[in-house]
């Protein structure tokens, strides 16, 4: 069964679960860099998070995730490449 | 004194005022045109809502306003402009 990255707190629903991150930037401009990212992720993998909360240096993100193993498999495909896109956009910081 | 344009609900706070309003899409390509509109205006204008919430088919923006002049007058350019946003997004409905 595919479980939730690292990072990802998990809540216990009455069907499936729901995987929560906050990511949390030093930077408008790193938030920026990783909420265009997300969007990409998204239409790549077409698959779309329930919900995203954001602020200047915050992005909240929920994942509603079903039983079926390949929800699962979506779920958790989507959430470690988001894990990696928060650590491109935080490395941006260095740059111009 | 700038007051919120129509459709934006406010809720007075200590100091000044959360502006709130949710927009809601046809279709995850609008909800996508609207946010990347929102995060240009937001560049453009040098000023960013306190908090965004979306999910594939809506957009909750709050707005914190502070009591002076010359924050209301930004976040009322700010809420107005983004209700023009939301018609454009939505009139790319009938496209391609």
């Amino acid at each position: 069964m595919s479980e939730a990255p690292s990072g990802w707190n998990i809540q216990r629903l009455t069907r499936g679960e729901g995987w929560h991150r906050r990511f949390v930037f030093g930077s408008y401009r790193e938030t920026r860099a990783f909420l265009d990212g997300l969007a990409s992720l998204a239409e790549e993998l077409g698959y779309h998070p329930q919900n995203v909360n954001f602020a200047t240096n915050y992005v909240n993100v929920t994942l509603e995730v079903g039983e079926e193993e390949r929800e699962r498999e979506q779920a958790a495909q989507f959430a470690q490449r988001l894990g990696a896109l928060a650590v491109m956009a935080a490395e941006r910081r260095g740059e111009g």
